[in-house]
């Protein structure tokens, strides 16, 4: 079995108000020194199979048709428990 | 500059509607052989200063408190671009 993560954060030109309202509430909770936040969504897919070039593939091709919206959202698709990945910047 | 990432996700025993949607979805759209899907929200928080421990522990602080619900979600915290870090589970 195969796990693996897609990463799918607001592209930067875009606002996200999810992202504003953390941003807005963290200095009232006492911390101090933040500059940004980003708020975006994180999906775990398990596959039938040994981790591949072919199902990474797959996943990418998920990311694009289903879990993304690419005319607002950049991707990130990598194997569990590994950093690399491919990423993706429409 | 220090960017830090947090996944916030479901407890693996806590019903995940989102998750169980886009898994429907999936064989519909001609994807086959995927077991198992589950959604969560992934932060992106931009700190003044270097990534160091002290920092680090801070954004720990802001996951329990603010970004994650620790009845029904877990978190990880690490610097962005470093695969490692801190995995919270309640």
């Amino acid at each position: 079995m195969a796990r693996y993560v897609v990463d799918v954060m607001p592209k930067p030109e875009i606002l996200d108000p999810q992202g504003k309202a953390v941003h807005g509430a963290l200095p009232r909770l006492g911390f101090a020194g933040v500059q940004d936040v980003r708020q975006g969504k994180r999906f775990e897919i398990e596959l039938e199979g040994e981790a591949s070039d072919e199902l990474l593939a797959e996943v990418q091709r998920m990311a694009e048709t289903l879990l993304s919206n690419p005319v607002i959202e950049d991707f990130a698709v990598h194997v569990e428990g590994d950093g690399v990945g491919g990423k993706h910047t429409a």
